[in-house]
């Protein structure tokens, strides 16, 4: 045997060679989100629509997008996806479509969907990869009248572009604007993981973009919801906290050659003052005059070691673009098809947070209850960046943090203790970063990196611990209706029949009835006519007491107009706000009023109203005014 | 808003530009492997070994591995990897441990652990990234007398080595071979998902090499459990089965220009014989003699339609290096812990598949029963090209293939007939291709490929189907052995009352229970004495007719020597073979024997005892002759 081996390592090193990227990720097309038909297609619009998304934020636009998917032969699509994004200029566009690893935003540290510079180059290379076709370019700037149109495929050896043909075209409908086409193999299927749920899903949280869909001849139109685009997201230096010994080593050896390393420090990294700096180097036992390129590697692990001592501040929020509570809510109702959920909990955003110094940010929404089917396991909507994630649940930080929690301490069921909850519930989970891990270049579910697992377990928990007061609160509140019911309805049968015995007047009962009672009860409904909400609230105060309250009732969207209140609220923003009466004891106040057209039944679904000046145990039918709120209706009031 | 739109192309333009694979893969170190301490270690031990199985195998060298792991400071673990491989000759040792996708394997069509010339490149910028240390990289090959040492960071901007010394060092304990050390951050921890897990396991399956584990001062030895290196695999050219059209219009593009199609496909692709590659042209309506590279895009389209209609061999099993059943009951039993399962499902070797033109072939072992804990969900052991695969369970292609099967038809329990199914059982499931379908460069988990679910699910149900003809003959055997219990003890007695009564002697009952019966009953016991384990096989014929019966008995493992047999065994190789004297109805015949030192208890587990010479519905105890056994005994027989 040994014989052998002399010429093997020779043999070997022949055999030894740079593999291209082009062909590394051609034979891995799978890590892309091309491991089957139905996904291609679904990974080919996402990949298009994500960069036209990213392309008019960034320009400030509202985005226009439309996607067109025609199968022109068994199986293959022509696939294509035009924006009214600022353009690509020419000498750019082989490059951007067709070159992997290859963008702009890879070096940045704020929230875009695109990151790496894979996504559409991937498209292009999986067309011709699969049916052997060209992928079609047209992109207008707005300094040019015409457009540029380039046919182009993808050399995967040399990872760069093969121009097929370069022409000039006019393009009068747009002023500017970029379309790709290409041709890919795939499977168009309906349900949870279709290309048509991706877009729904995309367009409930990216309200401010109009998204057409063409589908071989059947044409959607999400429509635009607000013409506000999410506040841009700035770039930011990296956190400080979790980022690696090597990387802050490398940072200092290649810092500017006239700093100290406490301005390294505030440099190089957010939310480190001066101050902040001193302290640091202080707890590290480092010279904070020191050149930062002559520290040594025990020094540095010094450094990182005391900024765990030392308070940092959170990241700063404005690399990130959560989706917000009314976002959620949207999120939530466009799946409940009918269902009826009983109770939303109040969604949660949570503070950002940092993992290897990538700031991120974690919100949870959740409904429970109502018509929703309560056999089977809790229904999950996964989103990253607003992106919605339709494939790979099981292997996604999502999952694994719902898995880790024991939801039956909050009121679900669950084998063991462990895995996934079932019960009538539906989870929304969204993750912003300025770079979500996601588990491969596919993007479709999120690393189990320990910080963001804990902070989605955290914002769940948040979530839960609201379904499990709801639950106690409705336990509660069918106990003290039932009572209620008996005081209300017998009480009074029986002083009749005793007053008629006794041959006296029947007592007033209000007195007895607020003494055994001891709460204020509001009913309230909702009836529909002529494409208006009416509105009708019920106060009644059963307690021995004078009360003075006041009623809140959130809107279902901020716009919403209220007509016909009866009586006038004190407030009409995003909240209606009354300051009633004095009600006496067993007194009543009536609240009237409808909302203008444009309600769907949904929208009412988890609207709360809200009580202030009584205590929450003796409160029925309404929420007490949350703690947090206090401040902000205080402000309200003080403008 | 429009007038910011001019520049913002431009803009965009300014900050687009490739993306360094070094500076990508740092950044994405949760897709290498590295996504949590704990992991950590365990990828960069793996990366290690396997990088060293698969030299030593090239080279045909019995593997001799060392691992060390060493805590060096908090949390920062000193890792070195020693192999008796051939070497790496000195100009290619930086480019093979700190170059992203560089290596020898990538454009070979066969098995092998390595194939993307990035894990051990990996762990050495994971050691700089988090530790900020250096490796250092010693090599010796045969033809010289001195080994090369080489520190090396690695230059991620540029994919390439920064060599910080060099040297010539002696190193006479070894002819050849290589080492490297490197320091990274981590976490030791014990269990299913730790470094020492990761090594038996793949001991398990790599019965040729030798591992010794040191960690931190404490050392394991996993012998050596056979000389026999396993067959080497073969390159082979691509299977055409599933080549995406792309490829295929590339390969015709690229061949030889003297070629003809029919030359083309018969050289180009495995399996494919002139005869075939001209059906395959007639069935397309393609001119044979036309030159590939002539060959229209709607022309490629058809041939390749064309191959489906066409009867293709399936791949060549040699480019393939299945475990075989033997290792995957080693596998189960090193699990099994002292529950002694009461049923091994003979192990499932499946056909070699092809996916995307990618040989694969899938293997499948499962236990059942016994004192396996009953409550919890089945687990379940995953295997890669003989790589033990320790993470993103979930994530797996094995585990959807388990959850894709209703097992409760089966006999275990499963939730709604969907997801993991629960009860006493441990399946293994080997994947074994040319390519492995990752899905991501951390390679811990399969990917959902519709061919390679399929395959897994099929050779699943084969091991399912056998566990409940198992569970249908246990009911029966019980059934059988409560009338046989009663028939043995009560007709006796009630034979010898009459016999008093009617003042006879008690009559010969051999006729009657036979009738009764109808079978032949087998029983066998293990005794375990001075480190022999005795064997006693008592075969009973119950039934009315004389009996010629075969006994076979499998060996634990077929080097085991079968002592003091009586009486003696027709045949002593992988299995014992008995012929018996003709049994008359009652007849009783022994068969006693011990095994020589060196079984353990769990070897004699799922030893099944098989009879030949009587009806499978009328044998209790012992399994029938499987039919494709017939022909292998007879085969045994004639030589």
């Amino acid at each position: 045997m040994g014989c052998h081996v002399d010429s093997i390592a020779e043999k070997l090193a022949e055999k030894q060679k740079e593999i291209s990227i082009g062909e590394f990720f051609e034979r891995n097309k799978h890590i892309l989100g091309f491991d089957s038909l139905t996904k291609s297609l679904v990974t080919a619009v996402k990949e298009g629509v994500d960069n036209s998304l990213d392309a008019c934020e960034e320009a400030n636009i509202l985005p226009e997008i439309v996607v067109e998917l025609e199968e022109v032969d068994d199986r293959e699509y022509r696939i294509s996806v035009e924006d009214n994004g600022p353009g690509i200029v020419k000498r750019k566009i082989s490059d951007v479509f067709a070159k992997l690893l290859y963008g702009s935003r890879f070096h940045d540290v704020r929230q875009s969907r695109g990151q790496q510079g894979i996504g559409v180059s991937a498209v292009v290379m999986y067309g011709q990869l699969s049916t052997g076709r060209t992928t079609v370019i047209r992109s207008k700037v707005k300094e040019k009248d015409y457009a540029v149109e380039m046919e182009i495929t993808m050399d995967t050896k040399k990872n760069k572009a093969d121009i097929i043909s370069e022409e000039v075209v006019l393009w009068d409908e747009k002023e500017h604007g970029t379309r790709f086409e290409t041709t890919i193999k795939g499977l168009l299927r309906s349900g949870d993981h279709s290309v048509f749920e991706y877009l729904k899903n995309t367009a409930i949280v990216n309200p401010h973009a109009r998204i057409v869909f063409n589908c071989d001849g059947d044409t959607t139109v999400f429509k635009r919801a607000t013409d506000q685009l999410p506040p841009p997201t700035l770039s930011v230096k990296p956190h400080i906290e979790g980022i690696e010994l090597g990387t802050f080593v490398k940072m200092a050896k290649e810092c500017d050659r006239r700093r100290k390393v406490s301005s390294f420090l505030v440099n190089g990294f957010s939310r480190i003052s001066y101050r902040t700096a001193r302290e640091i180097c202080e707890a590290a036992g480092v010279d904070e005059k020191k050149k930062p390129e002559e520290l040594s590697l025990a020094e540095c692990k010094k450094l990182l070691k005391a900024t765990k001592k030392v308070k940092i501040m959170a990241p700063k929020t404005d690399c990130l673009s959560p989706i917000r509570s009314m976002l959620i809510k949207k999120g939530l109702k466009n799946v409940l098809k009918g269902y009826r959920p009983e109770f939303y909990a109040p969604p949660t955003t949570r503070e950002p947070c940092v993992y290897s110094g990538n700031p991120f940010q974690v919100e949870v929404g959740l409904v429970y209850g109502g018509d929703l089917p309560s056999d089977g396991a809790v229904k999950v909507l996964r989103f990253a960046n607003r992106v919605p994630l339709l494939y790979k649940k099981s292997g996604c930080a999502t999952t694994t943090a719902i898995k880790n929690i024991d939801w039956r301490i909050y009121g679900l069921d669950q084998r063991g203790g462990r895995g996934m909850p079932s019960g009538p519930a539906i989870i929304l989970i969204h993750v912003a970063s300025t770079r979500v891990p996601f588990t491969s270049e596919a993007k479709d579910a999120i690393a189990d990196i320990p910080e963001v697992v804990d902070e989605i377990e955290r914002g769940l928990r948040e979530c839960a611990r609201h379904m499990r007061t709801h639950l106690n609160k409705e336990k509660r509140r069918k106990k003290v209706s039932r009572k209620f019911m008996i005081v209300k309805d017998i009480l009074p049968m029986i002083a009749e029949k005793s007053a008629v015995i006794v041959g006296k007047d029947p007592p007033s009962l209000d007195k007895v009835m607020t003494k055994i009672m001891g709460v204020v009860y509001v009913e309230s409904s909702y009836q529909w006519n002529n494409g208006h909400c009416h509105v009708s609230i019920d106060v009644n105060n059963y307690t021995p007491r004078k009360r003075k309250l006041k009623v809140y009732l959130e809107k279902p969207y901020p716009d919403n107009v209220a007509m016909d209140t009866m009586p006038e609220p004190r407030t009409d923003g995003e909240y209606l706000e009354w300051h009633l009466e004095t009600l006496k004891p067993s007194g009543l106040q009536q609240i009237n009023f409808k909302f203008d057209n444009g309600l769907e039944k949904e929208d009412m679904d988890g609207l709360e109203i809200y009580i202030e000046g009584i205590k929450g145990t003796s409160l029925i039918g309404a929420e007490p005014l949350p703690d947090d709120w206090d401040v902000e209706m205080a402000e309200i009031e003080k403008e």
